[in-house]
């Protein structure tokens, strides 16, 4: 990426203190930054190696940082509920999304997920996000432009019950609470065996989506959930943190089916979804 | 990413019975695929649209899939533990890889890391991949060719106790039992402030990790663990499956300091790596 | 409980290898244990104190144990899923099971939970046990004999749709695939207040059962999951193992109201069951 | 239990609004309640049915319920983390802790875990609370009376460096952030083959208990972990809880070998400490 390795005006830097607070800075001439243990200039800011330690008037120490995909996230503006990173990494490998892929996504909520693709499938392919909300849009967008990627993403601001203009899509993902309302039109922008994904709070909503993905012609349906566990990083008392998140949602994942060939699986039969195949079992050279 | 929407001959080709037994299949004309359900000759595969429905000869039901990248981690050759898609999409997003990338992985291992890195950071990114092992890297050479990663990965055939050959890189992961005793390698090879990684199976390998990263200046020290639960995916009978993957690996990540600027945490006052920030508490606008 | 210290005929032991493999085995003169390391002559176990180690005739080391409740539980003969432990304890703790109360069950399945509560509410308690198939009851009949504790159970071969014929109970637990269709029969059993408790595998289950208590008065319903995670017990290679039971039941609690008073909760407003309290915000000196 | 089943005065009475808003309340004649909702006077709640439901003066329906012994744990006067539901149900069954078992405790702390022993043990066993700490003895022995258990322990106040009095207990709980340090004096106390227990937050800890144990001559160690995943009762829209409890402690289980009998685990062995047996694997008829 060979990115300068210096903080300039008008980077986004991450601030770590030693008490582990975290604080997200555009750096500008000229101003300063208040934290909970003193000041800090941002003139003192630029020009510093990242990485860098740097104190506050008060002697308090900050680390420096260059803020990760993962830190813009926890720190965007949102007016919605945001997809988190432990679940948007793992629909990137189960949706295959990376570099070149055409993605679809609706709602686009505060743009969290939008970030995630736009950024994995950079530079030649695209992201296209629908949302009702002009609100909601207005802060995606504003979003994705603070974090460079909005060029990757195509916004538009329309109820998907009218469909999608895209056809042959590799990967769509659905972030809205009727996910089952809206699978003819996902199906129709799909390509032949694209991936479908969706992330739902409730297990009635699940149980529904499952439903009309079997009846709208989608095949190998996944059910899983993430969750994220974070220790406190103390070598001599590793131990878990007090609380974790306990839930995001349901991830839904499958494939678009030839139309008339949904095959319902026996229940009685599933394994793991997870499970890997048998040694030597594969005829893959 | 505009692929043919119909299986070729040399596809590979992921076959998911109504029982969800799956099998990996390199298509190639004249050949026949035993399945535990009866037989399929890839000639009555070849030309179908990806998504179709097939029968063996006794009339059990297959889907034809293209496999996720997911699929392919799952189903790989191996002679060593691999990281797991939960685990390996939550590190690309946790140390920023993405297109344009450059990165260096140790050991190669099998090649799982390795492919989900090449994956992510194409077409101008670069994976360096060092192994002391010669049959490691030469069956994940073998598992990259087979995914058509090859060309993104450099590979080494080096103990990293020697260095790495690069500079300034963005990311560096360490997939290896010991890898407090190459942390001064690893610090050597980053950009200043660059994205550090380790997986490791053992509590008392993170405490020895800990500790060896403060002293090797690296900060903003994080230890998470990412859990996996599948649900049997049955409208009307959704609950989680009877038996789940406990344990992969505890995930480290940190940051390389300029060096002599490692701040010691004060543990007391850690909160969880993955709390949000207070609304409106950031300066970007 | 002041038991003889050492082992004598007819006392069931438990034998765990070195290799932690583990048997179960009821002493009796002149028998021998087939191991898969090796015999062992029960006259050379009887007369041991209980801790000792015993070697095979191939040398191989086992300790000579005293089961557990849950050991006798891990070890039942079964023709039903059972109640594992982790869900037990925790049932007669949020149910307030202890010696003296009474308790009805049903169905009472091969006999685990049976066995729980009644080690738990002995001597001057009551366990009530219903069930419909005499298979099942005439196997849990024998296991709760062969752990001491039939005495404290009144077994009865009914379909509880009839009714109970207890009032007044302390507490009362359906482990049934539908126990919507038996709350009023609950009801009448359970005193005013009384703890309700049920498990069941699925969702929907779940929400059928919630839907059915407030109808049925019943009030205060708690839905709960307990997972147990199991360490490889190595000081230098602490860690978690590979595979752990993900799941056994969804545990639903309730109480029973006096008829009428049902509450809805406002469910936006439900805080996690398990908070504690404000400090100092009880009344209780 | 036969108990009463009205509301009388000097009764403990759980309050839930139905915002699930919990008070724990000890009924006075002529004293008010204040709740977040309005007023409840204690004489128009005595005399009431358990069960019933009650409005403040603002018309805010709260049931009337008697506590588990979980509310009454969850609601304790606490100076000192004390031992969850989740961990002390399942430590009963582990240790086989039931009517008529001797059990020490050490140290007592705030009495959480003392009132769920006195409570299983009860009438005939005993439980004996050893703490260093006179304030926090004093607290337990208060919260003790408040439950109505007192009788049933014997609050020693003492270092356990200097050993425990009794002779040939059952089970033996160390809750106490060096339990390797009192392991002689523990097996001294314990009866051939009897049950030790441990709770520790960090990994570290338990990698020191674990070298120690073998050393002092206990065997058949397990580690375990329980976690529980409340969920929001709602019929229509059921899920999990945002947060949860992420960690209290790991569980530590081993049983005292006759001296000198320590038998090392080969750990590559190890199964998971739940794994049930093979089926009709055991001899007990």
């Amino acid at each position: 990426m060979s990115e300068p390795r210096r903080a300039r005006p008008g980077d986004i830097a991450l601030l770590v203190g030693r008490d582990r607070k975290r604080r997200l800075v555009r750096l500008e001439p000229g101003e300063t930054l208040q934290t909970h243990k003193g000041v800090v200039r941002h003139d003192d800011l630029i020009g510093l190696p990242w990485g860098s330690r740097v104190l506050t008037h008060m002697g308090f120490p900050f680390l420096l940082l260059r803020p990760s995909l993962n830190d813009r996230i926890l720190h965007l503006r949102r007016i919605s509920q945001i997809v988190y990173s432990k679940d948007a990494g793992y629909i990137l490998l189960k949706m295959s999304i990376g570099p070149g892929t055409r993605v679809i996504e609706a709602g686009t909520g505060s743009g969290a997920l939008t970030i995630v693709l736009a950024h994995a499938v950079r530079p030649d392919g695209r992201v296209y996000s629908y949302d009702v909300r002009p609100d909601m849009q207005r802060l995606a967008r504003k979003n994705l432009r603070s974090v460079g990627l909005e060029d990757v993403v195509e916004f538009k601001l329309r109820d998907v019950a009218e469909g999608f203009d895209e056809r042959d899509v590799d990967a769509l993902f659905l972030d809205l609470p009727n996910p089952w309302d809206y699978l003819h039109q996902a199906h129709t922008a799909l390509a032949n065996g694209g991936f479908f994904g969706s992330i739902l709070p409730t297990a009635n909503q699940v149980s529904r989506l499952l439903v009309a993905l079997e009846r709208a012609s989608f095949g190998h349906i996944e059910v899983e959930e993430i969750l994220l566990r974070p220790y406190k990083p103390v070598a001599e008392r590793l131990r878990p943190t007090d609380q974790m998140v306990a839930h995001t949602g349901f991830l839904v994942f499958a494939r678009a089916l030839v139309s008339g060939t949904a095959v319902a699986p026996s229940p009685d039969e599933t394994p793991a979804a997870t499970e890997p195949p048998e040694e030597g079992e594969d005829d893959v050279p």
